[in-house]
């Protein structure tokens, strides 16, 4: 048991404050053999990186990443793989009012409440910066999985306004500063949040990722299943309140017809009619695509003052000052995207172990 | 790493199926001393029993839990404690045509691909029935959390008919077979459900779970987060396709102005003037009541006919007869309240073992 | 973590007290398809119950195995597998005294200034009995095992009394009732134990435990070696002291060149001059046999008053009456097949998660 | 489940590979508010660094810690504490030809038959450097359990000559360079090991580690027994054959009436008239030294050839030349220590979860 770790066989450990002088992860557990460069990574930490629109975050960090060990002439040994990323731009100036005072919204009084002590420079250790970290996991669990798994995810909700699903289309995603598969959406965004951004405030969102290509029978019973351990991954993201799977919340007001997802034939497979399970029944998955969402709260480094304490109990306004991100939700779709393939690629592992032979059932019912 | 363990310091593991000799569980790390005997588990078993109303399903069960081992002189002495629970009403030719068809909706067919056989009466390791362990468990961890900790569950949803949280009434809860805590809400639904039944049909729900008396620090970063470790506790509960902690999915929605719990000081005490958080913040309990909610998919057992396959390939048509429960989101309710309490029990022996004198900090800050 | 758990992927978890009503395991992680039923485990049970020769605890219990859970139409299903023996002959009046004095040697102190309570009767937690769960979960792991790998146990010392290996015959192990694989030794202990225990002394032991046919590759570098996973659980096994691996303590006075197990190639496969290693170097088998000894104390409980204390923090005199067994190390040689077969087992799975394909590299040097 | 982490609550993390540009460590769970920083570790890597006497390794390497995360202010905080090494006397080129060769008694077969890959440049992932953080890691241990526990190491066997206890003085450990509590043996084994080491050949060791201090009441039965976690935390150190606690192996020859440790009452604290259980019994410790000893084979690496075969499946002959390192076993002290520590921290934590109120009970039976 360990607080910074996630996962069991494909297990990441990360390590680092905003502050400090650099982050980084340890993964272990990784199979040998595999291809492995900082350029395989590089690319998933670019795009979750700050201070690449003006609604995300102005710190500029490079975040360049390092392997420390556990590659060996281009491949995966299987030993332990460090990954370590430099803070550069930290700018401890900035964030010296937040040594004294608890912002509503933060971490900074939990953390003081269970440790008395925190290194309150950026938010030390519960920064979103540490996430980089999980990008970077997840970039090497995306070739555990190898290339038959494509996970994607997408920004479906900012605010109030959500994207037309009819208009879903995923080479857009990547044409807008939103991670938004509706153009129609990603335009409209951009007029809200930037009155939302010059007013000083902040709005929530709604990503959603989806992995295509997912083996069946990943998940394991009954502590362990698929979509708890998703739950798990996608709650412990900073900012995150809500996960649902496949129907979600929704499904409590469907019928048991509308639910049940039929299944017919297909050249010796089962095929589903509709997806409301979102890949998962019983925990374990079905083949079909592995579909959830997670819901990010308003940033709350907001201008307008909150009230708050401080660290001698005294009543106090807090507000924020300098940088000021509107919404910290768009960022968190490559970090959902990391999360996922951190969870499945450590399913694909524990598979193997108890049912080597899973994959020769995939095709099934067998004739 | 145990597929059917949950918990790390406070661990259960569980074992049993639907229609075998018994189901139950080891509690294991319980601290000594605690007085405990099998009627400090009995009454919570009993909330959840079957065939205690029409809208349940009518399996009789008497649900009596013996304790094996663990305890001595009715106090606990560390050692793991065994419960047990004998299966009485297993009616095995019930689900006899199950044992060639995957319904749709079930876990049949998953559990086929995974482990290529699967113990098919009456849903087998992946009934509902395994629900009990957890209710027992449950039992033990509330008397690990002391009295000052209340953990509390309600129907709030029952297909698209929500309660009104204004007529919440604690008091309601247990005066009506839906633990809804809004009387006019359990009138309609009573009505409303009884049509569902007579229809062969079913509908999901959405429960809401609260602890009040959670110490302030409870949670471990970084992935031990108090909300994560609740996202997987409710995420595993059978039909479980959604969790939110605190404003949950709404919070996308809100202003950071309105998400920002204001703080003031009170007798030397953080006091709160809203609980958007759901008392956690930066996965760190803040001492506000944990507020988490959970839906339920549709009961996947109905008369209605659905597609599925059978075994060998075929198509067929998949249809439930016999016993048939309209909403299992209801019994439901002491299993979300369990899955609190073990959750809570295991961070409260994390917070223990790393920072003993955390209670001490719980008047903050200090003066 | 689970105080009661041993194993990662392959993982028991153990209960129950010596003088409870009944013991037990759960065994999860099994893979599935592997027909099971009592038959394949009470022979196991068989060689380890108690009350068989005059040398060892005169208790009779019939130790007669149940499977709960777990097992579907004569085979695992991949779920946990409830093992459960009932406590037939308990006695508790022989040890109504121990109720009151802690005993030298056991852990009747230790318990107490650990947990304030203990359940005294007959040893409760601490009690050898445990140990029958730990043989019949050995009989599962043996099943996943397979019929390749061979594991093999023998007493090789009692008191100072060493057996001379080049009389070594496997054959003679179930002929005696030492499981001696020197029948002048087994002749010559027989005389000498019966002296012993007329003297109501006792002496301790020495178990070697052979495990052959074991995959090249198996073991997880650095923290999870296979021998380093290999003492814990023989250390794990009561009245233990020590564990050694192939040469063990020898190894210090070796030379490197004495040491060096050396190499050659036949039909394809390395093939070693010696075996010095144990069957595991760098933590990893080599594909040689396996080869680990363990050293038990005498028995604590002897007919000679020796001094101890009581609970009221007097200095009493201790000694054991009733049941007396000069030689715990004897029933010791099934446990520790057990153990030897639940570490392999384990890491076999876990071998499998993260190199499915080690198998296709035992040729090796590949030509 | 980490291959490459050590503890549970107090859980270290290791990475790197001998010629890799770093190794290093991740401490997490660590309490907070302990006064760390570099110059609370440096001192005990100095102890275990190479280069420092004939008799040890010529590899010159500074071993200068930096923390990187996990202290603010010269505090822990209790977020996650990362530790690196930089390797700066590769000398890649001395190891050049094991890329092609399988050296007996070493691992390089081993890491290749279970990855069909390995870092070979000097041993890679099975180098004894991987120990640095351990060292380092034991460090940190060490402060967790404060300065009423001390932990001691000392070399009392090299090759078949072991000290006499008679003349063990603790002041001498430092005052030569093995490590060795006894003069006269010490002045022995100068001319022995100078012997061995002109010969090109190499010896074992025996260290024994003592802890004092130790509260009562550590240890959780049955598989997290203290002295199991001692074993598994010796052997899997590199090179180590066999481990025991207190009498040891010589605990088989002893009687009952030898063997047990007779209590008496000393100022309302028990006392031990003798400590063969090395203080540990049943798994806790007993509030005596816990005391330990582990073997150390021979340095594989020797001048005189030996039979090996090579990665294309020829047999060839294999002889180290530069560095060589006569006795491996002495620079095992201080990691032995670190090992020690590290257990006992974690258990340390562990206890208090369960346990809180056990340090009031240390005094005990109560009066």
């Amino acid at each position: 048991m360990s607080h910074n770790s996630f996962g069991h066989l494909f297990r990441v450990t990360t390590w680092g404050e905003s502050h400090g002088p650099a982050i980084g992860c340890i993964v272990d557990g990784c199979p040998p053999r595999i291809p492995l460069s900082e350029a395989d990574i590089q690319p998933w930490l670019d795009r979750r990186r700050p201070g690449q629109s003006k609604f995300t975050t102005q710190r500029q960090e490079p975040d360049a990443v390092r392997i420390l060990s556990g590659v060996f002439q281009g491949q995966t040994t299987g030993t332990p793989i460090a990954l370590t990323i430099d803070n550069m731009d930290q700018r401890s100036k900035d964030y010296g009012e937040i040594a004294e005072r608890f912002r509503p919204g933060h971490a900074d009084l939990t953390y003081e409440l269970k440790y008395g002590i925190s290194d309150w420079r950026g938010g030390g250790r519960s920064s979103a910066r540490e996430t980089a970290s999980r990008v970077a996991a997840g970039a090497v669990a995306r070739l555990v999985l190898g290339a038959g798994v494509r996970i994607r995810g997408a920004l479906v909700q900012i605010g109030a306004r959500a994207i037309d699903r009819a208009r879903w289309d995923w080479d857009q995603v990547d044409a807008n500063q939103f991670f938004c598969p509706d153009p129609a959406a990603a335009a409209s965004w951009e007029e809200y949040l930037g009155e939302v951004r010059k007013a000083g405030s902040s709005v929530g969102a709604v990503i959603e990722v989806v992995a295509e290509g997912v083996p069946p029978g990943l998940g394991a019973p009954i502590y362990g299943k698929l979509d708890a351990d998703l739950a798990a991954a996608f709650m412990g993201i900073n900012a995150v309140k809500g996960v649902e799977i496949g129907a979600g919340f929704a499904a409590a007001a469907l019928s048991g017809e509308e639910n049940a997802d039929q299944m017919r034939m297909r050249d010796g497979e089962v095929v589903f009619g509709s997806n409301q399970a979102g890949g998962i029944l019983g925990g374990i998955s079905t083949g079909q695509p592995v579909v959830a969402r997670f819901a990010v709260k308003p940033t709350s480094s907001i201008l307008t003052p909150r009230q708050g304490v401080n660290r001698s109990g005294q009543e106090v306004d807090v507000s924020t000052r300098g940088r000021h991100d509107p919404c910290v939700g768009i960022r968190a779709v490559p970090v959902g995207e990391a999360m996922m393939a951190c969870v499945l690629a450590d399913h694909l592992l524990r598979q193997r172990a108890q049912n080597p032979d899973a994959p020769e059932r995939a095709r099934l019912p067998r004739n």
